[in-house]
């Protein structure tokens, strides 16, 4: 986002960058479409070079480039624009770390939809669309397993080595596994563990392709089904519940985490990842931030605070919940003991 | 605009919120369209007040303020809500200074049409939707002339101000008038002068309007059709050129202000008001942006710099060029000498 100039007096300024912040994320749309980062890690740095790289003229590139640089993903010296740290890993296509598919499902018509009826959503307390992004089968979640797991490639890794240190699980349970990347880096990170993939029915045979393509298919499982529904099976000695429970209201958390909670061996751990807010639920923006995206797209759902998480784990039983140090992409990781 | 986590390690986290941006415009819409700010102003100070005042419920209003703290536009302390000073003068429907009804303009549909497709309009280096939003007689502008005159009100009264002190004008011509309110001020400011207002003629309607509300219709002259044929007449001492230039190119920007050194006297000037951004052109934010805006909903417009408006007036014919020190709301004011 751009800094805006420090004023001593009132200024329309920041209501007048609100209201265009759409333009934000339409640059960042075609500045992927059109690989502009890409084209800029491969020696093209001048509007005239990104253009013809791009398919584009230079005028167009020059303002778009202009535009991100105003926004903190290039930089310029001269007519010399560069990638910054963060577009350099993300945004280049070369890069192991490239993310920008995310946006076929950050961007899909429904969720910009909830928005676009956010006032009924504020009158009503929760989306205007019916059930949302919660409907059973709901190809989104296709997408969202097949463009979000190079987004939480890392994520996957770091929540897996955490977990480790609270000892090897050899039956796993993986909630909404959508791309399945969660569970499979556990499978990675332990030979011995065999993982249990709970989502539709569609979202799976995603999920399923990770497991074969990273080696782990035969010690994967899995669950097709409503995870409110689908017969779990027991003795797991740990379950992931990834992204999961904000798209819940806290009585809907606690009927499902009683379910995980019959589902664990005594002693096991149900691993929370969510973006989590501090108790002001102002802060940190991104975490807090997330309660709108929940408010657009789903009848009840919210960012809980880590006071929240708790209340609905020992709600559900868990006799301890604790928050773990490392942070998750943008999630944080807390952990339930039964 | 949040304020990001300052981050180490690269961190997707600037990514995400860019392409969640377009959140942060619904989240205004519905705030005006809910009157949020007014009932804050009005003394309802937590969710639950503020979305009985509203017609909302507790949790979307708690959603909607949380996420408007976030982004500045209000404070919160405990679970009380105040308005930042921007919001306690921008966006109370009480306050006189009220500019809640730009978001009629600004966010028409033909505007975040063009950049729904700016993926294409950075390929073609121009607007996807043919003239934009050029089109004669486009009832926009009529809606632009009704939503912005708020904005524009403190604006126009220094661009008076400041004229004034380089002489009193008697016959000033106003380029694509709009709601009027910079012709208006000026006849307001000094009560010899005429105004010869130039715009659409659905569009001078409103114009004409304002004129008669705010006492000088005896001294307001219409002069209906586009700004490029129009017969202006000459004589003028004064030709108020008000985010107009940035609609087009500058080959288009010479020809026009050509037409407008001949409508002048000897001696008399033009007063371009522009955002203009440095020559970097990606400062300051907000004025280097305005060329997405410009790329995205206009064949070939532009955000202008001085030097580009030097060279456009001077390729005209005019004399002497310079950058008037107040800021003119968001734009600057750069004046041409005949």
């Amino acid at each position: 986002m751009a800094t805006t100039a420090t004023h001593q007096q009132p200024t329309p300024e920041r209501f007048f960058n609100s209201i265009n912040a759409y333009e934000q994320t339409e640059a960042m749309k075609a500045a992927v479409e059109l690989e502009i980062f890409t084209a800029i890690a491969e020696g093209n740095t001048t509007a005239a070079t990104i253009a013809k790289r791009c398919g584009a003229v230079e005028r167009g590139a020059r303002i778009l480039c202009d535009f991100l640089t105003i926004h903190g993903f290039l930089t310029k010296e001269g007519a010399q624009y560069a990638l910054a740290a963060d577009s350099a890993l993300f945004l280049n296509r070369h890069s192991p770390a490239y993310i920008g598919t995310a946006i076929e499902f950050l961007l899909t018509p429904r969720l910009r939809e909830g928005h676009a009826r956010l006032t009924e959503a504020v009158r009503r307390g929760g989306t205007a669309l019916g059930e949302g992004t919660l409907e059973p089968e709901n190809p989104d979640w296709v997408k969202f397993a097949q463009a979000m797991m190079p987004l939480m490639h890392l994520p996957a890794e770091i929540m897996a080595a955490e977990l480790r240190k609270g000892g090897e699980a050899h039956k796993v349970l993986d909630i909404a596994a959508g791309h399945g990347i969660f569970g499979i880096s556990a499978a990675k990170q332990n030979p011995a563990a065999h993982i249990y993939a709970a989502d539709w029915k569609n979202v799976l045979e995603v999920a399923s392709k990770n497991a074969r393509a990273m080696g782990v298919a035969d010690r994967y499982h899995l669950l097709p089904g409503s995870a409110f529904e689908t017969d779990f099976g027991s003795g797991y000695d740990l379950v992931l519940i990834t992204n999961f429970l904000h798209h819940f209201d806290p009585p809907t958390c606690i009927t499902f985490m009683r379910k995980v909670y019959a589902a664990l061996m005594p002693g096991g751990r149900a691993a929370i990842a969510e973006l989590v807010p501090n108790p002001d639920r102002v802060t940190p923006p991104t975490a807090a931030a997330f309660s709108m995206m929940m408010l657009a797209t789903t009848p009840a759902g919210d960012a809980y605070t880590f006071d929240d998480l708790e209340a609905i784990s020992k709600g559900a039983g868990f006799a301890r919940v604790e928050l773990a140090p490392p942070e998750i992409g943008l999630d944080r990781l807390v952990i339930a003991y039964r």
